[in-house]
């Protein structure tokens, strides 16, 4: 009896069987990298020479800007890094970081970029002390794998947040990792709830008939275009994205708007934060991180609202808040040195119209005129009249 | 074929036709105190005599806490805010938000916080100027409810943010807007992604032969025991709380838990933020809150890890940090001050254990013994052991 109740109370086997890996291209272009890298330190160091590892220069000097690609691009500079008493514990850092990712790929697996600092921890005097250290070395092989138009995700090192919820006209086909089948997940189906995105989307499928994805600032008004299901009537995709994007949830948007080639509408709030940091971020990714942006960035958005326009047309005077003198700066900033809105007159128009009225609005400011004016004026109207700006 | 272009590209309607709404048992309770208190009002003034509100009082004098209970509760004291010169603004304000609960209760609508002080942009001269006048009478009506064991999101003022997601051994019951018929969300079902909890949980039901419930504190560790699937070998429910749960989340657990009467173990970082502040806040909510921890907090939540003693057990010592000064800090101040530690012999051991090795660790530093590792070795272990902290 003893013994019985003992079993009874023993965890369950603690793992789930996962199916064989099935290798798709772009884990085999992956493969391919990793171990072409390798090899060429390996014959080096069998031909008694110095091997080098080049990676491309993540500097805003080595950034190039082409308004028709529509994002920040890496240039073609390289920095080499040779094998040298200097170099060597980074050296081997950065080829132990590529072994693991190889495993990863050939298993299946992932690890975010804390958890990859903390299994160095086992590799003795090549363990980096901090995270700071590991983090340089991966942007370095993140650098070196878009070249080859493979993400970081791509590598199986996964980033450490996601958010973004999705509701809507949407089939998600994910793979069960059990039996290798795929799985399909209709976000038509989760009610006042949602699907929430993962932290890598790169092995993820679509289907649907949507007319545009709907992206949107915050969490209240996800809500309420889900719980009246907007998403029906307007025939739609609504993806929250909660703040500035995640890059799971820039992902997810890109790759769902290129694989569908539908249109994608951000609806956040008329603030200098909202518009040159939500929707720039959004559309066009950020200077420092130019080597990311080619998978990012989803220069196919364009901004519904809230404008300043929007503010005369929707009455919204007297539910606005003043601007701060840090919003007047970032507005500012906008216009003199960001090449996205330098190359855009209608944003420099919208952006000064603001400065002017001195004031902004939030996109729950619509609540004025009820509830649910977004749904049944604001919206309507504004994809009809299709004066989005760029 | 002008016309017929122009059909194509009106928008479709914008909106849904919605379920006639059935009001269940705590819709009734809710429209009865709105109407009751309603009435009163409105006797004392037909009666020609000033009408009275009565509010429990929202200060830390007010609080007790009893360790039977488990967390900090309202005491009997009351404020009454008759009507006067002074007070008549406040006093038709209150009564105005009132009158949008009951009406936002009979049409199945809501207001996040924000909203609730747009709407009243369009109300004269009783408008509230900001935000945060609008946010203390609501929280007196929120205080006013709680003594009818009625949540704000039952009075239909919903939280801004939501967050939290769910994996695994759960199936989620909601009800669909359009139809009124209850739609089952099937947790075990989404792949690498997973379910997110909507702003309001009070509608939902559940069905589930877990065991347990394991809340966790980073995104990184939540996605990699979903992708092991480690939901089905320990017969458990995943929940990412992403830092300090929020009301939503902490609600959902509660629910949850409650309703199934199933264990919940949280799964944090070792150090002061992730004890005294994400812990602590699941378990017995926060003191300057005491009206709605009776909702919010989960008194049945135990302490898996990671302990203390675990960064001995598990040989992680190389794998910590120092502690900084901010959470020595957060460390002594729960010793001296947090009734809920001063009450718990173990967690006193625990917390001056940690001082004295002067170290924290991540949840994830167990990746210094492999990637899986968590899932192979550490939470079976401490599954079976089943030494939590309380």
């Amino acid at each position: 009896m003893a013994e019985r109740k003992k079993k009874e109370e023993a965890p369950a086997a603690a793992t789930v069987k996962r199916a064989p890996r099935k290798l798709d291209g772009l884990d085999q272009k992956t493969l391919k990298l990793i171990e072409g890298t390798a090899d060429r330190v390996r014959t080096k160091i069998d031909g008694r020479a110095l091997p080098e590892l080049k990676f491309p220069t993540r500097a805003l000097s080595n950034v190039k800007y082409d308004a028709k690609v529509g994002y920040f691009e890496l240039g073609r500079g390289q920095t080499a890094r040779a094998l040298s008493v200097n170099t060597v514990k980074s050296f081997a850092q950065t080829l132990r970081l590529m072994a693991i990712s190889k495993e990863m790929v050939e298993n299946n697996d992932f690890a975010t970029k804390r958890e990859a600092y903390y299994v160095s921890k086992n590799w003795g005097d090549c363990k980096f002390n901090e995270q700071v250290e590991s983090d340089t070395v991966m942007d370095d092989i993140e650098a070196l794998a878009s070249l080859e138009g493979l993400s970081r995700e791509q590598l199986r090192y996964y980033p450490e947040e996601h958010g973004g919820s999705v509701a809507g006209e949407l089939v998600v086909i994910d793979t069960d990792a059990e039996t290798g089948r795929p799985i399909e997940i209709d976000c038509t189906g989760f009610g006042s709830g949602s699907y929430s995105i993962p932290h890598s989307v790169e092995h993820l499928g679509f289907k649907t008939d949507a007319k545009f994805v709907l992206a949107i600032e915050t969490g209240g008004m996800f809500q309420r275009l889900n719980n009246h299901k907007y998403w029906k009537a307007a025939k739609c995709i609504l993806v929250e994205t909660a703040g500035v994007p995640t890059r799971a949830t820039r992902r997810f948007i890109r790759r769902l708007a290129d694989d569908k080639k539908i249109p994608v509408y951000a609806f956040v709030d008329c603030d200098p934060y909202g518009i040159a940091n939500i929707y720039r971020t959004l559309k066009v990714g950020s200077g420092n991180a130019a080597h990311i942006n080619r998978f990012f960035c989803v220069p196919q958005a364009q901004y519904l609202g809230v404008t300043p326009q929007d503010i005369h047309d929707f009455k919204l005077q007297d539910a606005t808040h003043k601007l701060l003198e840090v919003d007047v700066k970032r507005a500012k900033d906008a216009l003199k040195n960001d090449p996205f809105f330098v190359a855009h007159k209608p944003w420099i128009r919208a952006i000064e119209q603001m400065l002017s009225m001195g004031v902004r609005a939030e996109q729950q400011a619509l609540a004025k005129w009820g509830l649910n004016f977004v749904i049944e004026e604001y919206l309507p109207r504004k994809l009809k009249e299709k004066k989005f700006l760029p």
